[in-house]
């Protein structure tokens, strides 16, 4: 699987001219094969076509369609699987509910968090934010490099990271050997997505095999 | 079961001065037996846990907790059932979700939306507005006690009336031989919740009666 996860933010692509299906189809073209549905707006009826909709993307390229929050929606679609933050579903609720063959990713803010999961069954975890972002009004202390690296060395999982990665932070990241990272605006709010999606993957691909 | 039906609204309860709690309590002490917990605000982490608060409360007096709109809080409380809005999952998606057994209730707004679905399995069906009412702030056009009527007389499911239901039109609705009233602000905007519901109730038992 690609180590780029791209995390839509509808207004983000909106803002910057492009639909959100025009910037995920973008993204499936460069390599990407992680795509998280995230949708905080939406009517449930508006979220689940719109999910509908990218899942025939995904299909097409054979990628993961995951949903964020929203097992409902995910259960309603038959997505890949759900990914949860600490505001969302409790995890072995999320777990429950969309089964043992469903993906579930789990968001950690602080170690703390990450030690009170790590012996769960998630799937994978999303550790940040790392830096400093301004995607996410609530400010939540970054993590940091050094927590990164205690996490990738003591967690049995795959880590991506997320928060307020771009070209120039990638590479410090990857270096850590976690599986990926999750962008948002670095895709999202990009002129042309596809060149956005294939430098970053062309980034993580260069660490990958340093 | 009762012939009122509480759609609670937490932040006329806060308005009011009383917590949800108290305003679903007074209304199960009052006799309401149908408690729909609907929240457009709150994170699913903490729609989840009022949900399982309201539950002990329905569980302790034998009344029905449905979830409005989320299935996937309705699943994970495994709350005697949900109901769905045009909005909302769309109906054969929610029946799925969550099973032949349990109630799922829908909204229609008009004549056309009811004729569409009154062949589905719906346990009841939420009609409304039947008058002008301020709990939703986008303006459907009301049905009317003719509307009402048509689709008493031709509907093979239970008819809760809702929308800007109070003591002084809700004989005349009753009088349409419907199952009951749905009813948002009349309880949860009231000095006195519980007095306001008996009094409701009240009203609902002289027409049934007589």
């Amino acid at each position: 699987m690609s180590a780029i996860y791209l995390v839509t933010d509808a207004s983000l692509c909106d803002q910057a001219g492009h639909t959100l299906e025009f910037v995920v189809e973008a993204a499936l073209q460069a390599g990407v094969r992680w795509i998280q549905l995230r949708e905080k707006e939406e009517t449930t009826r508006n979220f689940v076509r719109k999910a509908q909709q990218i899942q025939q993307l995904t299909q097409a390229y054979g990628a993961k369609l995951i949903i964020n929050d929203r097992i409902d929606v995910a259960l309603a679609i038959d997505a890949d699987g759900v990914h949860v933050g600490q505001s969302d579903m409790p995890y072995a609720l999320a777990r429950r509910l969309v089964g043992p063959d469903k993906i579930v990713g789990l968001s950690v803010t602080n170690l703390a968090e990450w030690e009170e999961a790590e012996a769960w069954d998630v799937d994978y975890f999303g550790a940040g934010p790392i830096f400093h972002t301004d995607t996410k009004r609530d400010i939540t202390p970054p993590m940091g490099l050094e927590g990164l690296r205690h996490m990738r060395q003591h967690s049995q999982h795959p880590i991506f990271a997320i928060g307020g990665i771009h070209e120039h932070n990638l590479d410090a990241l990857m270096q850590t050997g976690i599986a990926g990272v999750a962008v948002v605006s670095a895709i999202c709010s990009a002129t042309d997505p596809a060149t956005a999606a294939r430098r970053l993957l062309h980034l993580t691909q260069h660490v990958q095999s340093s």
